[in-house]
């Protein structure tokens, strides 16, 4: 189907020449492109207008050269679709003026209907499909149950999530609730997002480093595992967790077919908490792209030889930064091409 | 000498009936009377002030009931004294107008007289010791070199440090420099702290875990081993390094006492990476003690017996935070001497 089977091969954990390479935040700010579209629309207009979202989603595939796009969106989008306003404010980031700390609250949150409130999600994944026109496959995304409902509770971002976390050990039986009404939520967009062309998953739990092992277990595990099995027999799913190391051990063992990891986890240590056989992404350190291109260079081969280059996709342990100049995230895609 | 002598011969490795207890900051805002102090004074006076730091020092001791005391005090005082401006700016924390970002800069970085610059921290290390009188040892504490560069650099605190991260990506030879100019100032200042009566001192390498761990070997171990190698022959260091998991195998040759653990670090994961001799010290996620109180005493019999009564410091994984009722802080610590 696809030009580029690479990273869906390598999600296969099937042989290959090379491994795959994309960037987290590949279509970011440190595109001038971006930044001009930034210029013109605000934050959510480039998520809700499928135009602008394709055109995003496509820059980094013609510019940097990577093997997978991912389109352009915001875990939050599901937020909005549940009835909780989510903006975003120069500054400061995400902001939700009426966040989620009561059981009236939580009346007010719903399990939308997809096409109703995503479905410019949806078009956009058919609109950039028809534009990539099979030269590399396509990912959707989603943030994990544990993080969207960070942001719910908190209300922004946060160092400590202290709201969100004090929410959940004080009011259990509401945490849960809310865990559940996103994790349907998040099924039913997934699917929707499958159907409508996405060629793979990526779940986002960028929050889940904030507990520890035990409490991951309790807040946030279960509800990725009921989305891994809602989406493993129609697509492949990557599981990605900042922080979440500990984890590495059940999530090898979901359903997944790769799992993220972020620069603090070696290769070494990420094999063997996985298990060995699991496709693993990951995990220059995005600050690592500052360095020199001569050291981008001789970092990605050796990290390359650390994974071993199969059952591997090559990616930043987190999202690309917004100062990192052009030519060096070339170069990081340049290098995994050279190997 | 100190009549409650459990926590210095938990550092020695001794049997004990039950493990002692103390809680990063625990001289804090959680207090009712620290609060008032604050209303009052602001931060660097309570710092630079030796009456005032002795007497939010003391004021866990009777109020909480911990088994030893942490001097009030702050790691950036080390900054200021260097000649590197420090300022607290409400709602945004630290905030340094003049960051080290070039070698011009660098120039103006001195490696100080600690009497002359910190003499008030000494005066407030010998007025807490004859407060105190024996009653529980008394902790004296530093930055890592490599987290006082991240604010020294950033200028600020940050979720990614980038700034602080590019210097070094970039500059490697002038990062060398200033970190090592800041562990000569470490070293002086920690040694002039024992030889005026702290009983113990913490590394705190709050933004160690920030770094891949060949970028930890490169920009902050190192450095954390040289104070460890200066202070070790004249009193227990213990060596925290926030988010370090990956470190505690090298942390734990090192000559250091104990080491502290954060709460995504288990205590089973904590043992196995510290090769299982060393004294450990956490590991409970401070949000936990929004929790019940019933909760609370649970988890913290189960914590201990986890990592077991001997060689162990109970303690949090980081900081108390600000809005932990009191009751809830004081059954962490009575559970502990209930066990």
């Amino acid at each position: 189907m696809n030009k580029n089977e690479l990273f869906l091969k390598a999600l296969k954990g099937e042989v290959l020449e090379r491994p795959p390479v994309w960037m987290m935040r590949q279509a970011g700010r440190y595109l001038p492109d971006f930044m001009r579209l930034k210029k013109k629309y605000d934050f959510f207009t480039r998520c809700q207008t499928p135009e602008l979202a394709t055109e995003i989603t496509l820059m980094p595939i013609d510019q940097i050269g990577v093997d997978a796009a991912i389109l352009f969106s915001d875990i939050l989008v599901v937020l909005q679709a549940m009835n909780i306003p989510v903006e975003m404010r120069e500054g400061v980031g995400p902001f939700l003026p009426t966040p989620i700390r009561t059981s009236v609250d939580l009346d007010q949150v719903i399990v939308p209907d997809i096409e109703e409130s995503l479905g410019y999600v949806l078009d956009a994944v058919k609109m950039t499909q028809a534009e990539l026109n099979g030269s590399v496959p396509l990912i959707g995304f989603g943030g994990s149950p544990w993080t969207l409902l960070c942001y719910a509770v908190q209300g922004q971002g946060s160092k400590t999530f202290d709201i969100a976390k004090e929410f959940c050990f004080k009011e259990e039986v509401l945490a849960h609730q809310l865990l559940q009404k996103i994790t349907d939520t998040s099924i039913a967009y997934l699917r929707a997002k499958v159907a409508a062309g996405a060629d793979a998953i990526q779940l986002f739990d960028s929050w889940g480093g904030l507990l520890s092992p035990e409490d991951y277990q309790k807040f946030s595990w279960p509800y990725l595992q009921q989305i891994v099995d809602a989406l493993k027999d129609i697509t492949p799913v990557i599981v990605f967790g900042k922080g979440c190391w500990f984890a590495l051990p059940e999530m090898a063992k979901s359903g997944a077919s790769a799992l993220g990891v972020d620069w603090t986890c070696s290769a070494r240590n990420a094999r063997y908490l996985s298990g060995g056989q699991i496709t693993l992404q990951g995990n220059y350190d995005p600050a690592r792209l500052f360095s020199p291109i001569f050291q981008i260079k001789k970092d990605v081969k050796q990290m390359i030889d650390a994974f071993g280059k199969d059952r591997y996709i090559v990616n930043l342990g987190h999202g690309i930064l917004p100062n990192i100049p052009v030519d060096h995230a070339k170069a990081f895609v340049d290098a995994v091409k050279e190997y």
